[in-house]
């Protein structure tokens, strides 16, 4: 960049995809999700100007909310010097969420804190166009101890400290290159959840599973939890199409009490599932860690309801979970997931991202390659969801091989829509709701 | 009520109090709040018609987010028969708080929850009127099973049950009547906060404490953790002029990380605080335990920032505090703090709930009485939070007397603003605030 630039104008949509029409993304606590999105094009002055697009994910109703949090936040950014961000983005974060009147309606949960992911991720799309790299490369070319000043570690401390993150990243230099050149042949592997939501019949489910398995997927997810024995029939059917050799993992979303997770998941257990994705409550730390010692050897995965990273310590520390499922649209943008990467790292637990949603998979990728180059190095037990629908509104869509995600070479987050799908889907003007 | 009534109106006001300008409720991490509400009023058909008051409290900037969250809300109970909800609260905060859309955005914290409580607290206050009681006594009038029904036991029952709950409150039967004579007699033990503001300087704060001392109070509170030398002196005059029989208390607000926190309150161990609130990130359960436990005596306080009971519950599991703050703005309404009297009262643990802010006080004093009278039957290490100003905004504002809050009588919660309040401080358009 040769000229400074600042903060001009936030763009913000309230965009919504009408997916409840075929009930698409289903399950026992959620039958009708209209999945939608708050959607910020963040713009520069200077020359040439710059943007950067973010976005978070809601399921419909409120998204407005999420559309007035990320104008809440706009007058701590207009006019602002990006250059002075770019060279300290834990500054940036911690400017956005420390508004001191506005972290009264969190902290760091609930709208506010979806708002500040959209714009988070907005600015971190911009410093990689601006250097003409996809963010997984920038990330990459970042030293150990820029990484690590990326997040705010005062709340953390107790379990990692910002020497101990720095010696994460050092050690993990070796092998950064071959690893890179494996994601680079091979691409990152992902699993389906395509094929078993709850609004699906049972023959609509077993040809989707044939068709995943013909395509090369080698796990597959299914919903329960709102009719033990249509799910039992149905962990039959998926069983009985998948074999012995792919991993089947089951989703309660946050059905039960921690009693009845540990009953409900006995009568499952026959079906060998690799995991039971949020058994309980997403706030109950404590209760997951309860679930999770009752039903070993099936592991327990959650994470996409949990709104920051002081709480993910926690089910780190407590044994909650053993699969981390954050959502790269909840939690507060690329500072706090490298934050729960580098957690995750010390606790050794994997990280497989809450997927699907709207352009969660397009996010996901680049902190999934991240991590596994320069992080864990590690490939055990880590997937990422993979949901194959409104992809085609992005600018540069995730693309999926034979069950894996290939890498992005495009600038930036891949988190830029196509303007034909914000015209159309703009909530209640686009074409797509109007006459509704 | 002789006819039936449904609910056809939501009025909504964006409500803010200037107070920033003199630097009332001014801590190390909120230096200039503005305390605001977002107030509603819910209307009814019928003859005669209904109406109930809600609000949540903020600080400022955002309270547009909370006065927009309750529209998102206002779908759910227009055209509704109230007299169905408060036949069964319970089923009406399952319904309030359980819309498969809406929840995406919590669940159960943030802005949508924050919403929730004004609305949940609205009908509350209906239902109250509707009876021509206070609603203390509302609640007293209802059933052990009546009350248990009205919390949703799914993610407490690992804690606590229902059976569990209306076995408290039956064994708890036993001198109601001579507690309920004792708080007419006497009120209920308050503790003042007036006097120390970080905003303050120390001749002002000398002069507040003498006058409250004065006035009776028996209990102060101050705010540390901006600069521990500055907070030596302030607690060593304080100390001074309260002398060593009245109860010191000591408040952070979230400054510090865990280790900073018990090495912190070690320096001000001399002081002989009663308690210290908030001194660490309110997620931080886990944390906050040990601290407790690294501190005692000093007790361990928070619950200002603590979104509902499932996380309360878990702070009582761990240990992670010994005085429970709970924010009758913050959570999800009545029916979330009877859970969290009911887990409070199972744990052991003396609730103290958040009072000061706008309005806070006027709330909690109806559930501090009905937890005396009718729960943990209780006062040692109880008392409810002064701050003397904005009462008058309301029409039925606390009344305090020696540093005790005397039983409200009118009928309701308490939480209708007066009308010329209303108009004054509507933001941005009331006098109060235009021309700024």
């Amino acid at each position: 960049m040769s000229t400074s630039h600042r903060i001009r104008s936030f763009e913000v949509h309230d965009i919504r995809f009408p997916t409840s029409r075929d009930r698409l993304g289903s399950d026992a606590v959620h039958p009708d999700p209209d999945y939608s999105m708050a959607y910020v094009t963040i713009r520069t002055d200077g020359t040439p100007e710059l943007e950067g697009h973010g976005f978070t994910f809601t399921i419909g109703r409120g998204n407005e909310l999420c559309v007035a949090g990320i104008h809440a936040l706009e007058p701590l950014l207009l006019g602002k010097p990006v250059e002075a961000f770019f060279a300290d983005m834990g500054s940036f974060w911690r400017h956005v969420t420390g508004d001191d009147q506005l972290r009264w309606l969190g902290p760091d949960k609930g709208v506010i804190h979806l708002a500040t992911c959209a714009v988070v991720n907005a600015m971190w799309d911009m410093y990689a166009r601006s250097e003409g790299l996809p963010l997984w490369r920038l990330l990459l070319g970042m030293s150990p101890e820029a990484l690590a000043d990326c997040v705010d570690w005062r709340y953390l401390s107790d379990a990692l400290s910002r020497d101990g993150a720095v010696d994460i990243l050092e050690r993990a230099r070796e092998g950064r290159e071959a690893r890179e050149q494996e994601l680079a042949r091979d691409g990152y592997p992902g699993y389906t959840m395509a094929a078993a939501w709850l609004g699906f019949d049972d023959e609509q489910v077993r040809e989707l599973v044939r068709e995943a398995v013909a395509d090369g997927w080698g796990a597959f997810k299914m919903k329960v939890g709102a009719d033990p024995e249509a799910d039992r029939r149905r962990a039959a059917l998926i069983r009985e199409e998948i074999g012995p050799g792919r991993a089947l993992m089951m989703d309660a979303n946050q059905r039960w009490g921690v009693s009845e997770a540990i009953d409900y998941m006995g009568r499952l257990a026959g079906f060998d599932p690799l995991f039971i994705e949020e058994p309980t409550s997403p706030d109950d730390i404590l209760g997951h860690a309860s679930i999770a010692k009752a039903i070993a050897p099936i592991l327990v995965a959650t994470g996409e309801h949990v709104p920051n990273m002081v709480i993910f310590k926690q089910f780190f520390q407590a044994g909650g979970l053993n699969v981390c499922q954050y959502d790269p649209c909840r939690v507060g943008g690329v500072n706090e997931m490298l934050g729960i990467l580098l957690l995750a790292a010390r606790f050794g637990i994997p990280v497989c991202p809450h997927g699907g949603g709207a352009g969660l998979d397009e996010l996901a990728q680049h902190l999934c390659a991240f991590d596994y180059i320069a992080v864990s190095g590690d490939l055990d037990g880590r997937v990422l969801e993979y949901v194959g629908h409104l992809h085609e509104h992005f600018r540069d869509p995730v693309t999926v091989r034979h069950g894996r995600f290939r890498l992005p070479e495009r600038p930036g987050f891949s988190s830029a829509l196509r303007p034909e799908a914000v015209e159309m889907y703009r909530f209640p003007e686009g074409d797509a709701w109007r006459g509704q």
